[in-house]
């Protein structure tokens, strides 16, 4: 029987998962000659309406300039199919002739391979690759994409630390992240001494509290000159709800399908602006939102990233041949290496910043936190000290 | 008599204002074995303040490895002095035995030499070198600074267009600008095709609608399944008022020392969200503020800017021999050079975007447009196309 691979691509996109696409597609090639891959457009939606690419259609030298290209090509979609959405797609993969059904994505992805995996028996191999600048899935040292993302957010804090220190302020830089912290500590990966901002750190992980905010900005001041200030768009005030959520008026906030708060920086931003200004008053403050600048930028796709990227694509056809299961990036012995996990394991899962990574009752990164973002992130750039 | 060279950083930093400073050390240290070289600190407040740093014991190595380095290694300031400020400096400039004064900056900068020039007579030679991401200086073909922070703006957006051809809504990005629209329309650049972001572009010099700005992006989104959108901070309205100004009530806008609008792209970015909430009810729509992120980017510095920025700088010293005034950037028969133009000819005007570089009555970079961004930002991105 002819093998019939379909791949899709899912939630938001990255600067490498094209890699994990290309390298799927290339070694189902290397390894079933006659073997069909239909790339899916728009996640499972594409396998619902019947909208598919042949990827066997394409060169190698074709699959390796999409592989270099971010975003994902296939398209993708935020649909986070229930049972019935589910049967629909299951009937789609088999219409299509699937045996096998790759889906690279983050947890939501991996739970939709999951539901899939527990209706449809054995006839069709369900793989999870991984994908998210979140970095927040289970059983992987570090995801696809992170890296990538966060070289955006380490060379962004330590420019804007060099423009503060020549015109001193408050800066804050709203980062990505609704539930974990990662990307957002990587702001402080490439500081170059006790002196460099991000002076402070705020995650999702750790209460907000504005009063504290306020005397922990007035502190860094004092002590810097300035203060550089790297937030998650989803920190939570004491309540554990968004403080977005605490903050904004409810006519104004938006929510998802799932009924999530939308977490746009410019919300988190306005009201970051307002305390600064009602709390320091006078004080130069600038309040950016990065928004969608780090997680699949061009100018800043990590080698390291895009390799290890299209190993777990590669590695998906080996988890086809093992009879489905989760792609996970594990560390062990110095090294990262995709290995199987149980798509259980990882489905609906969200990994958190460990609490060590911060240091206890402050919004410092800690020295198992630094050496964390030091493995994955070698520092890139060693400017020279400036002299103010 | 020892030469003693002035040198100090104004206004905005940029990711190669450090290359003009050590363009003009380096220089002088070749043309003046025993010449004194002082950085002062914080612009012309370090010579109100006897603030100095001998740059003449720097290493040649030292003084390319502060080169390399983004934002003003000496320090900046927004002070833009009057009569009286400038007889303060004046003071400090003779106290410190200056026979030349070197101030690297915008036009504000450009202002101060020409009032110091003034009132001197011939014992100091003041020398303006050009800096700014703005792009704004008249006679420069473009300024030191600007092409890196194109760079920056285009590679975002041919980014985020991707992104958005995965995940289709509406997208605005706001770019540094208060009343020269170079920069954003840098967002361009980069496109691939005709389908391609920013499907609109929005700059100072042509008056914003509100109800225009609905219209167009429903009919960008219907044409594209997506819009993109580039937007300076600086927009204005029919009556030539910022749309921050417009929009912000009145006790939330910040006015610097100049009686300046504080254009927070945060400010503009709640109004955009908010009519496009209004005018496109259920779209989705996200607004990032690109703010300090491409000036001064260590990830995005352009070898030719890095290049033209140190030549100015040399160029500098040559300006001093001849007595003072403007380092400009010019263009003739296929090569950008410096030239020296009089200080009067730059200081406080600005250089505003050509009319036909936007075709009339659109938000659309004209061909002419494109020329001089292809001139200037030769593609350094070349993705492929995706599927959907």
């Amino acid at each position: 029987m002819t093998e019939t691979f379909v791949i899709a691509q899912g939630g938001g996109p990255t600067a490498v998962i094209n890699q994990t696409l290309a390298g799927a597609a290339i070694e189902i090639r290397k390894r079933h000659k006659d073997a069909r891959v239909l790339g899916a457009l728009h996640g499972v939606r594409g396998i619902r309406d019947g909208n598919f690419v042949d990827l066997s259609a394409l060169s190698e030298q074709d699959l390796r300039r999409i592989a270099a290209t971010p975003s994902a090509a296939l398209g993708s979609t935020r649909d986070k199919p229930d049972a019935a959405y589910c049967e629909v797609i299951l009937k789609g993969l088999q219409k299509a002739g699937a045996t096998a059904f790759i889906y690279i994505g983050g947890n939501d992805t991996a739970g939709t391979q999951q539901i899939l995996a527990d209706a449809a028996g054995k006839d069709i191999a369900f793989v999870h690759a991984p994908k998210t600048i979140d970095n927040d899935l289970v059983e992987n040292d570090h995801t696809p994409g992170f890296i990538s993302a966060a070289d955006f957010v380490a060379g962004a804090f330590l420019s804007v630390d060099l423009d503060f220190r020549a015109l001193p302020g408050i800066y804050v830089g709203i980062v990505m992240g609704r539930h974990a912290g990662f990307l957002t500590t990587a702001a402080a990966a490439w500081q170059l001494d006790e002196d460099s901002g991000p002076h402070l750190v705020y995650v999702p992980e750790r209460a907000f509290s504005p009063e504290r905010f306020i005397d922990d900005v007035r502190e860094a001041t004092s002590r810097h000159g300035r203060c550089i200030v790297a937030m998650s768009e989803g920190v939570t005030a004491e309540d554990g709800r968004s403080v977005v959520e605490n903050l904004v008026p409810p006519d104004r906030l938006e929510r998802d399908a799932h009924g999530n708060v939308r977490l746009s920086g410019g919300d988190l931003g306005m009201t970051i602006e307002e305390l600064i200004r009602t709390g320091l008053p006078g004080a130069r403050a600038r309040v950016d939102t990065f928004g969608y600048m780090p997680r699949g930028n061009i100018a800043t796709i990590n080698e390291t990233d895009a390799r290890e990227a299209f190993e777990a694509g590669a590695f998906a056809v080996e988890a086809v041949a093992r009879g489905g299961g989760s792609v996970a990036l594990q560390y062990e012995n110095g090294e990262t290496s995709p290995q199987l996990v149980p798509l259980a394991n990882v489905a609906g899962k969200t990994k958190h910043l460990p609490d060590d990574f911060m240091l206890p009752d402050t919004n410092q990164i800690s020295s198992q936190g630094r050496a964390y973002l030091e493995r994955l992130l070698p520092r890139k750039f060693d400017p020279a000290k400036p002299f103010v």
